[in-house]
């Protein structure tokens, strides 16, 4: 096969470094263009960027020269970082001009006719491109996005459990990292010594992403049915790098021992991995025995950073079983995530 | 008054640093004696003990001798904060040995005759103490217990909301601070940059001790009645020196909006600060309105330790109302909590 | 003796929010305004500004309206924490309209006619007040600066020595702390887990600032002359809040031994605090003999942060002494060596 | 070639398990040994060690049962990851039983017959071992040193320097990471928010063991004749997990330029690069042209760890030149040393 053409828009930024950091080397995929904001136009990438992921630059990326976000770039696909407020309207321009747009941003996650897509959690939600076309008048340009990042890890591990008991109520704490307020972010005085038990718009999305992700899709035209579940989170800073860590309690529709829970978590069986998805990990999600795992950073990067590491599962004295969840918030929860989205989409035949 | 003297089993530890600091200039009480491990009899208190709490050990107990932990302090009440593995069986000695024990460990916080005590929430429960004494024979000694660091916020806050509407479920996940494991305690390696979600013995604590502190004595000769509420627990070390800052949700026995929740919060007085105890903070609760307060390092130091901060109350779509509630381990969860219990006992009369 | 009036120049970033608390309590000052850029004049100062210094901000303080950064503050003396960007041309304005103008900017540091002051070191550098003055046509205000931050803690442990043994080369690493780059300053993602080897500017003033601290003034109407050293300089961001450590090693113009050495850092007595200063600390080095200290967390805040603490006073092979060096940056090291100046110049008489 | 079976002694610390960490996937080694402290010995190696440096220990390494550090292993050659005070004895035995001993302890760094081998540096000081074998009176086994971490990274970028210029003085500072302690190592009250001006015994290992690389070997039964430069270190432990920074001065012996020092350290080649050793880098010294590189998180990983990163060559106004060195402490400065120096043995036939 040849590797499809991309493209990423929101380049400079910390997720779009973990896009290009990521590509390097997946086989299904080669970047030509990249692109940012006004400021960086016209720059070759190395120095309209300060580039935080390692050491260097991919060498083939350093000279391309940055572009504007807008319809023209050499490419099939591109790969949205953009923050919200400007993803909005970009992306619309980029999917309506014949791209296909696979966006980590918020901005259309929930719109009815787009897919918020995690390829081991509801693959059938592709569907939903063919009404997203439909409807617009889009004959090839289209937009998937993937969850928040804080969402990704909670679902991941909610799924086994929610197709084999069904899941009433969710109660979520978590433990963010840094990295997921991007660079600058959050200023080392905030974080030193500290936490800072709010984190703007988290919350909100944490409470009704996942209800869509675990949502039924009845008919390729109708919207995805909401999961019946309710959910409250409480979202915090932490002093860590990467990786989400979440403590998460659930009360189930039908009982389960801390026994059937893990043996359901284990014999979760990743999709994308079966339809030969370079980024898919298996098992992506990973069961600790250890009482005292998983830790940031002992574990986020398991499977490359896309797996999601579930420990301490237990019963739970309010509603039914506790646990905790880890994932990489800007692999999995971000550019590793809409990669994977990527590829299940070519697999599914929708980017050819 | 004349003040007391007092003497601090585990003086060379962190809470036992603690004690000596806090205790500096507190005009009811005169250090008058130090005890340790085997390892420190013998040695003036600055050898035996890698002071960190400050730069420097008040001068007047550097050149103390350490003596062993048992009766023949010249003191009339001691501060235990020895590791309970040890204090079960000293405590009950030097008790029956006529001395007031003030204990920060959990050996006997459970025992049926002794108080589990905040003195804001349950100054009620000293009564025990003469239950105690005619259970065991003693005439003059007694043993009093401060609950786990982790548990004193956490019941502080929910102190006027149990008085105000009862509750009848409580989730919560902590954010623990480094110095709640002692000294070495946490390795550097398991802190920098990560998270560990378990804290051994923590959960088991914060599940039984609010029972018991929020629960009722009919009589002086009962046993205190549980609290009747279902408890769940997640304890996470985090990368902060001190102070423990907890997520918490409640079910509430009659329901309340945030405003009246926030109402009880701020009308609550502390019963030693009317009585005159030199630590006692008013007010005890302090709630904040902004929305990314309480914050560990902002914070922590709220009424030199003593304070409980609370904010963020809002909603709660699985239970009916969040909060977030910050502490100091080591001054209001541990020293300063012993402190304000012996205080409260001399207000009381049962000191002398 | 009445307070004196003062405004604060640069009132809502981190090193004006420790003037704020710094002046909170001191007998000698009243704060009668507060002075910031225009996107916070008008405002109340609690809405313009985001206080990071402790819980809150000094119930007097909050309410105040923000004013612009030029003459007609209610005052008799300014301190600036502006910029240095800006500092360059106000300070000069507010001196010429009669202000007694205390900067913690670098701008003026080095004009030939305004004194790099620090009150233990060359009080006798005022003088230039009179030549600065008449040079410049002003009958009342004028400009007095300290030094850099990481300047200061080095040539106070210097003056000593200076003083009995000259110096004649001087190589200094620093361990900066976050809070001297201001806020929101240095990204936490620069902070956690690394050391930055470079700090825009530090290195050039390290190399001169102590050679004009510690020259001579011959006459009243001359410049200071240089003392003549070599100082050779590498600057460090580390991960600590507040507090310089510097590792350093001198050359001296005659041997001295390691006890020579630290006799004359111990017999060092302050000219402010014989004065009566209430800032000053006494002694104002303190001399640490355990073998790893100074440490930031533990000693940054002896002497109420003024004092500077030195250990490891030892040979070195290269140069003849080696030693490390502390002091609290956001105190010592700016408002609070500021608020010295002008304690300074109350004693002495330039401001009444 | 058949990889050669080796043991690991000390294989259950911090550097043990980078030990087995590197040499997973390395194509001339196979582990086929463990050994540890009694306490550890008959156990799995999974229940015996904590494994720190990933989410998980290589499966085949797992259940392998850890054996006493003594001879009987089965294997030709070990490394050693012995605590100081236990190598000394333990590592001649081995070599007595005729096991080739590639030692990371500092034991016998200094033996006249005992190579301290950096391969980049001193490749030809393996001569050493002829007499080594001579006057002790073995056949076949043999005893080779790698040096101290903090020492490693600061002779390699020396070495160039030495040749084209010779080098008369250094002045060093070095800001080392935790994992330099092993585990559990510093406590985390110690590390946050903090900086250790001291490290034990780690001034005089940098004062001597980079004259012993730099020296020369006239003949194979001579000594090594130290090299004629004096040192001076100050050693600090700051909040980074690996990776040691150092500030370097140097007075050379022939005046350089900066523009010369560049050239000379960018056209350093590796001579076990050449002798196509699989952990070889090359360049094995990366000279980076940013004002604020190497930096610690960002640079450690160069060349798998096995680079050391060059940054701010500049004047020094004291000595000549001025330059910051970043190397992996426990990759570089540790267990890939000593890997690194088994395969030039190998290359080098010592080892069949």
């Amino acid at each position: 096969m040849k590797p499809i053409r991309v493209g990423i828009l929101g380049a400079t930024g910390t997720v779009g470094q973990r896009f290009i950091s990521l590509l390097e080397g997946n086989p299904w995929f080669e970047i030509t263009a990249l692109a940012a904001s006004d400021r960086s136009v016209g720059m070759p990438y190395h120095q309209a960027c300060t580039w935080r992921v390692s050491a260097d630059c991919p060498v083939h990326v350093r000279e391309m020269i940055v572009q504007a976000c807008e319809p023209g770039l050499d490419c099939e696909l591109v790969f949205s970082a953009l923050p919200a407020e400007m993803a909005g309207v970009i992306e619309l321009q980029m999917a309506q001009a014949g791209y296909a747009v696979l966006s980590n941003a918020s901005s259309h996650r929930l719109d009815d006719d787009v897919p918020l897509l995690i390829p081991e959690v509801n693959p059938e939600h592709t569907l939903l491109i063919a009404q997203q076309r439909q409807r617009r008048g889009w004959d090839k340009g289209f937009i998937v996005t993937n969850p928040n990042c804080s969402t990704t890890g909670l679902v991941l591990a909610l799924k086994p459990l929610y197709d084999a008991f069904k899941i009433r109520k969710v109660m979520v704490t978590t433990l963010q990292a840094l990295s997921g307020a991007g660079y600058p972010g959050v200023p080392s005085l905030d974080s030193l010594d500290n936490v800072v038990p709010f984190i703007k718009g988290e919350e909100e999305k944490m409470i009704i992403e996942p209800r869509k992700l675990l949502g039924g899709l009845n008919a390729p035209n109708d919207a995805v049915e909401l999961a019946d579940m309710r959910i409250s989170a409480a979202c915090n800073r932490v002093a860590t790098r990467d990786g989400h860590l979440e403590t998460v309690s659930v009360e189930l529709g039908q009982k389960a021992s801390v026994e059937e829970a893990v043996y359901a978590l284990r014999s979760f069986r990743s999709a994308p991995y079966r339809l030969g998805c370079p980024s898919a990990a298996e098992p992506v999600i990973v069961v600790r025995d250890e009482s005292d795992r998983p830790q940031t950073v002992l574990d986020r990067d398991s499977g490359h950073g896309m797996a999601v590491i579930v420990g301490r599962v237990r019963p739970c004295s309010v509603l039914d079983l506790k646990f905790v969840v880890l994932s990489h918030n800007t692999i999995r929860g971000a550019a590793g995530g809409a990669i994977l989205n990527a590829e299940l989409l070519i697999a599914q035949g929708w980017v050819k």
